[in-house]
């Protein structure tokens, strides 16, 4: 990216997760100015003209790199996105008692155990394993054109962080009459995207958007209305979107943090360049691994692997230990996979440089070499 | 406070609100240290060493700024006090059907509304006003020792920031076998606090605290356990409290930062050096209303005004809009009163340094001689 690589130490964390060094340089500029743009970002207050206007640009700026059409919200609500997990189907279940959801790996199986607190679950669709590694169910296969129209939403996990894999942008099923929702936290603003392919988008900021604790939420207008009665105000998708979410008191400053990000994105290329690097970054890591002869390997099948989170495994624990200890020495930090899945994981969201990658790749290929 | 004025310009707002100068430039100085202290405090993850010490040392600062009993934990959750609203009944409704709650005004009623929701609520004493202003019901009124037991908790809002009013601290009931829910989120360690007259508090951190987007909990052990089927996962305090408050991502630099907010309560005397300040803020502008011979006056009755946020009001419209006009040019910012009850307010928490009473209470004189 265009922003300059300060030192060579580089973070490869799932999320929180590297966020740009420009916008970290604004953000430090602007919490301290008392006296120049008094109060600061921090502590500005939420009702006053300062706030509106950041907030006002944020959505401008997003709806500006998404190309949003007019029929979509914008909601920036607070908490991560496991707190949707639990308000879908208390917003858009309605009259409904059914709902469809892919199982595509750790955090959509997490996505069904709190759906089902609040409706039937029907799993349209799973993904398996062969001697390939993990494969995810393609699109065509979920069956969207043929559900019931009594279920109220078909949701997918776009991206499985912590299994590493990923679905292609869903392309298929434009026509379906069922809402397609989303959950995007590890993939938005990664590439380009389609909104009107969906009916709903949600996506965690600690990847891509900012400091964790906000949540972004788009969604179609039809579906808005539709809240249970027992829905508190805050998490209402309708009374948070006729309040410009300002229900209550938003996080103000991650707020204000994404839209710096947003603007980061838009002075850099936007999505397209986004996408480009992103892909450039993962393919230099998938490619070491291939053509270690299989002293790294990757869990997932080449079709299904994620352009975000390069999950892969050393030949025994020892090794991985080893692996994790001497890339933090070189510089290489929070590279261990996740607590359920365990071996390596290296995240290239937007903000990781392509030197970060460059030099995993080499740390890879020398430590091979010495302990290989 | 210990904090110097860097500048004449104060922040009055009720939140988000001042935050301490010195935790500012802390924060300042942490958000791009990539090469000495990586990553820095936005992008450090949350399952790294190094945010379990930040959130440990935030849990122990706490506790001893609290003097925290034993069976009491500690919960950051992300999200602000409303989100609470709904979440007190999902959690410690259990198997009851009726809860009480003292409606003492806009905040209370808010809390009553989204309770309602889930169970019967019966309000055992609501504020009332005579010539005098506003009154709150003192807590000996609310027959604590006579609820029946089959009523969950009894709720009430400490402070109510929009009314400029608050309670005493709550010393006559601890022996009741109900137990006390209270609101604390605009007067949480403003002053010193016996926990143990509580089964549960909570403070959203946008006041005393930190940033937007973090709400502190403290809750006795007994409670716990209580959680209704439906409660999401990163919503039940059982699990939360278990799990440290990383059942999910948690606000991670809002944690950070109340951190240092607690060590700067500390290291500025604790609870009672607040109080103190607080009081003499406070009281300062109370003295200024009374002397000014019903030029301003304050809606509240004497017994119940609030240390935190004094409202007042002028003889009419045009000068309120004049006062807050000139306000700002003279650096005094954000001093509406609260959309819903018009007027002033100046909110006098732990940041607000003394000499922006003393500018106040100057400026209010100098604005009533050229336009009383």
């Amino acid at each position: 990216m265009a922003d300059s690589c300060l030192s060579d130490v580089f973070n490869f964390s799932a999320g929180p997760a590297a966020i740009p060094e420009t916008v970290l340089q604004r953000a430090r500029d602007e919490l301290l100015t008392r006296g120049t743009s008094f109060p600061s970002l921090m502590e500005v207050p939420f009702s006053s003209a300062a706030f509106r206007t950041i907030a006002d640009q944020a959505h401008q700026r997003l709806s500006a790199l998404l190309a949003l059409p007019d029929n979509y919200r914008i909601l920036f609500m607070a908490g991560g996105a496991m707190a949707q997990f639990g308000l879908l189907p208390l917003n858009l279940l309605g009259s409904s008692k059914r709902l469809a959801y892919v199982d595509s790996g750790y955090w959509a199986s997490r996505a069904i155990t709190e759906a089902r607190r609040f409706a039937t679950v029907d799993i349209v669709a799973s993904a398996w394993r062969d001697d390939e590694g993990v494969h995810l169910p393609a699109p065509k296969s979920w069956g969207l054109e043929t559900l019931d129209r009594g279920v109220a939403y078909c949701h997918y996990t776009a991206n499985e962080t912590a299994d590493g894999a990923q679905f292609p942008e869903l392309h298929e099923h434009s026509s379906s009459d069922v809402a397609v929702v989303c959950d995007m936290t590890s993939s938005f603003l990664a590439r380009p995207l389609d909104v009107s392919r969906y009916g709903l988008i949600y996506a965690g900021a600690q990847k891509n958007i900012g400091p964790a604790g906000l949540t972004v939420v788009l969604v179609r207008d039809d579906l808005l209305g539709r809240s249970a009665p027992q829905t508190p105000d805050v998490f209402n998708y309708g009374l948070q979107s006729e309040a410009r979410s300002c229900r209550n008191t938003p996080p103000t400053f991650a707020v204000g943090l994404a839209n710096l990000v947003f603007e980061w994105i838009a002075d850099n290329g936007g999505l397209s360049a986004m996408a480009r690097h992103n892909d450039e970054k993962s393919a230099m890591v998938y490619r070491t691994i291939a053509e270690s002869c299989g002293f790294y390997r990757c869990p997932v099948a080449p079709g299904s692997r994620s352009g975000i989170n390069v999950c892969f495994t050393l030949p025994d624990e020892v090794l991985t230990e080893r692996f994790i200890v001497e890339a933090e020495e070189n510089g290489l930090h929070h590279l261990r996979g996740h607590s359920r899945i365990g071996g390596i994981r290296a995240s290239f969201y937007n903000a990781v440089p392509h030197a970060a990658a460059v030099a995993l790749s080499q740390f890879m290929k020398d430590f091979q070499a010495r302990r290989g």
